[in-house]
């Protein structure tokens, strides 16, 4: 079957700071016109941080959108003019934990919401940590934490984590160390 | 720490068919402004439906923010005026696969870009199912697709299957299996 839309004219109607918001007239394989609502964002980059106690180094922050102090994995979005994802993933993690990472391995990417937005997350797991001093931006508010691995992965399958970046960085380092 | 924000202001920017995009005016923990770009939208559900051979249902779909077509789990959002997630995933597994379950569990919830969305995912695991016609809308073009659990893990985990909600879904109902 062909599934394929295209794009017949497009129009931005939001220019932000960290986002725009794009509405499109799309073709349908079946020649029917539908309006696509598009939210554009730069990227980010997730970092799934291992000491050699086997604990996960985590931040706590408020999002606004939901209005709730959120435990996610350090994580910001790429430098728009198209950041290299490791190098932003590196850049949070020292920003954020005041750690240093010898070893880098990607976990894959993750596609937040695919049915209005193009945002995709890198995700890393990153192991040999040395601490120096965190450098949060002066308006960036976050507490810093560790949590065991295995701790970590029940607190998703107990939806104490909602984060979905957060989420599958925890279930697939927990997957790649049971292999 | 305190690290809760406060709002001071709100302006719609933009009122669509899916999403609204509000541009906040913020108060910071340490008294200083900052802008804050929201995407309201009314929320989502995803359902992992698992066949007595052991097989998750997926469809194929093109997604449009991305210009590719990829692999999900069924889903959808749901309708304005607070739909009860079970209800809409009911709906969106009947009328994207043909397919009804007898027993449904939740699978917890997940917040796919807390920086900027205030977008809550609803995720549940589906059994005991029986299979009628499906009845896709009009305009919507999709091909079902059934795949083996244990495959269905290798293809997350390699990066095959990039969807946020999905490759939460799959490895949930994997760890569910092995508990």
């Amino acid at each position: 079957m062909n599934l394929i839309e295209k794009t017949a004219a497009q129009e931005i109607k939001f220019h932000g700071r960290i986002i725009n918001l794009r509405v499109d007239d799309a073709v349908l394989p079946n020649g029917n016109h539908a309006t696509r609502e598009v939210v554009e964002h730069p990227g980010g980059v997730c970092v799934a941080a291992l000491t050699a106690e086997n604990e996960l180094l985590f931040v706590r922050q408020f999002r606004y959108p939901y209005g709730e102090v959120l435990l996610e994995l350090p994580a910001g979005k790429l430098d728009r003019g198209g950041e290299d994802p490791l190098d932003a993933g590196k850049r949070e993690l020292r920003e954020e934990t005041g750690a240093v990472a010898a070893s880098y391995r990607s976990l894959g990417k993750l596609y937040p919401s695919p049915g209005y937005c193009d945002e995709i997350i890198h995700l890393y797991f990153a192991e040999d940590l040395t601490f120096g001093d965190s450098s949060p931006d002066d308006d960036e508010f976050l507490e810093c934490e560790r949590i065991p691995l295995a701790r970590a992965v029940e607190m998703v399958l107990q939806n104490e984590i909602t984060d979905a970046k957060t989420q599958v960085a925890i279930l697939k380092v927990a997957a790649l160390q049971n292999q």
